[in-house]
């Protein structure tokens, strides 16, 4: 078979294991005889449209091991949905530079970036073999039980509410915290691991996926602070009213990405709203409210191991699905096997899986009141985020 | 000498290495035969009023040691101002049970308080020997080189600011980072260890110490974006105009507790403030901006080792003080010793050292450029924090 080039790049939001899935990709790639040149895009595909490369046969592996465990994107990002014009600019590029594979390291967006680049690629008759190669904090592909990025998150999530608990029961009040998610409240969810004692937080969950009303959430502040004098909630920056608005998006800055997604990250409006409601109405004197912001994709050093081994897997797993040849546009599914011990697989599926529309947490995983997690999310998650640093208390 | 009963309590804004001091207090209170029953008043001075306490010689040595590593406060806390008519009832408190050694946990206000107590025993001729043992994220007392507790903060922080650095390399933009510290910068500018690389952030460094304006933020972060396309500021929650007023301040809630300090953590308003004025005034498309908030002092499992070691050494030094009897009521203060290498004595000093009025970061620890810290500041700060987790970039 020919040798062909390849170019591997990353997109959307950063996470602290994306470089193990890049690392993964570029080691497994250095294996083969048929791949040639390994270029990494700067800033996903605006590298490739305006020939920005790094040569990453020529990096070392104590370098690229190194960088496997920083966090955020370490060619760069973009969040560019490529059009027509963009896939033409795209393939003359790979032309000149005689590049036959794709890889792209994203969530639903990117995936569905590399499946319009593969799609028009058909179209003009340019060979080339595209890979989507799983990623984000938010866990919403439809392709994978779960995604790398999102366990290492979760990890943050869960010990900083598990910290954050602690804070206020030494000075008792309300805490709410926000925590990404825009449509999917996994990463909101997981806050529940934070929970050693009975009486710990979080007390009360807010996901997306159930509506959110100003009452319930008073009445439900008033409940736990009667039974704790305390009172920890963690509340997806994603949600929404009973008419499906997003609560951060009707507060928020309104501003919006190429694929058209509102901004909710980065600013404290949602958090400061909230504090105020239950200030007037749920008469609570301390009332704190903190953001998590982009810390949640990004603080290094605390990764889960789990996470980072299944980042580094994805990124073989492409690489060797691509080289295979079976399917040629395709994104790597993480499934799960039945079982008491955890274990994953790396398959091949058809890019199609992850691209555009996300998953929510299923209903199963909602408990009834509609404000905390089910025994069977708690089982689901705990093995991909590992375990917390222990803490104690009197 | 008499064998009387010792209270210890803690008070203020909780640490990372608050319980250290806590634990190594209690453990060398056990050693002593002059020292009866070991008393823990939960929520400060509020549980010695309630006459609600934990009976700490009770406590195996192995739950003393996981709360030890355990962030906030595990007695719980407060930030009750006692006054003559609170004295009082401790006094009586105290007499009914026995109690001659008092050792309470906290910052500058707490430190007051404890002298406050002190003082007024010494009118009522009540014999009791008090005192206060040094412990603040802010790093403001005057009588420490530094405080038990900042070091972990400052670890917080300059992980935060690395990992965030990283973030905003992959998708280029300003960030703009609220860090605690009312009146004092230390843990703003702490944010500078963050830097691996020459262009690396925090890019501007703001603390109250310097006063704020408009013109110069944005003129700055101007000239930021023209070098690196990409600008991280480091702000600190207490700046303050030129008028001496805080910016988070006239811009936060308002709210005050009882030592009349203006609430302004637990708010994303004074970051939101600052991206709008870029938003408008700098020609930046994208700004973002995270308030660290809590997270600061109650992150699990991330500790500075230097200041766990010495958090546990502050406590041992109160008792040891308390029980030699020179000074009845003191304070430990923290000296950095002369030489190359990194070592510190805690020596007992009056009380009023550490009470009500803070330190600022020194003039020597500024640039001259106003938004930037000195090599002797990092000099001085390293050692506290140590070493930060490896990040790599291409």
């Amino acid at each position: 078979m020919k040798k062909m080039n390849m170019v591997i790049a990353q997109s959307g939001g950063p996470s602290m294991v994306i470089n193990e899935s890049l690392v993964g990709a570029v080691l497994e790639a250095r294996k083969s005889d048929r791949i040639g040149k390994i270029l990494g895009a700067r800033h996903g595909i605006l590298g490739i449209l305006g020939d920005d490369y790094i040569d990453l046969r020529k990096v070392s592996v104590k370098k690229l091991e190194a960088i496997a465990v920083t966090p955020s994107s370490a060619l760069g990002s973009c969040r560019r949905k490529p059009d027509a014009a963009d896939c033409k600019a795209i393939f003359e590029a790979f032309r000149k530079r005689n590049v036959g594979y794709f890889f792209y390291i994203g969530g639903n967006d990117s995936a569905d970036a590399a499946r319009i680049v593969a799609e028009e690629a058909e179209k003009e008759n340019y060979p080339l073999v595209v890979y989507h190669i799983p990623k984000t904090i938010d866990n919403d592909l439809r392709s994978c039980d779960h995604t790398p990025g999102f366990g290492s998150a979760a990890r943050f999530v869960a010990s900083a509410i598990r910290g954050d608990d602690l804070d206020n029961r030494a000075l008792e009040g309300v805490k709410i915290d926000i925590i990404m998610g825009r449509d999917a409240g996994f990463l909101t969810a997981a806050s529940a691991l934070a929970r050693a004692h009975e009486d710990d937080g979080p007390h009360l969950i807010y996901l997306p996926e159930v509506p959110f009303t100003e009452e319930k959430f008073v009445k439900d502040v008033k409940a736990v602070m009667k039974k704790y004098g305390r009172c920890v909630c963690a509340v997806s920056e994603g949600i929404r009213g009973k008419d499906g608005v997003p609560m951060g998006a009707k507060l928020g800055s309104g501003e919006k990405d190429s694929h058209g997604n509102v901004q909710m990250s980065g600013s404290g409006a949602l958090g400061d709203a909230l504090a105020a409601i239950l200030k007037a109405k749920a008469g609570v004197k301390r009332v704190r409210a903190d953001t998590f912001g982009y810390l949640q994709r990004s603080f290094p050093g605390i990764a889960s191991a789990v996470d980072q081994a299944e980042g580094r897997a994805a990124g073989e797993a492409a690489v060797k699905a691509a080289l295979k040849g079976e399917l040629t546009k395709g994104t790597i599914a993480i499934v799960r096997k039945e079982g008491r011990k955890y274990k994953v697989a790396f398959a091949p599926v058809p890019i199609q899986n992850a691209a555009k529309y996300t998953r929510s947490v299923p209903k199963e995983y909602i408990a009834k009141n509609g404000h905390d997690v089910t025994q069977a999310f708690l089982d689901y998650v705990r093995p991909i985020v590992g375990e917390l640093p222990p803490c104690e208390i009197f």
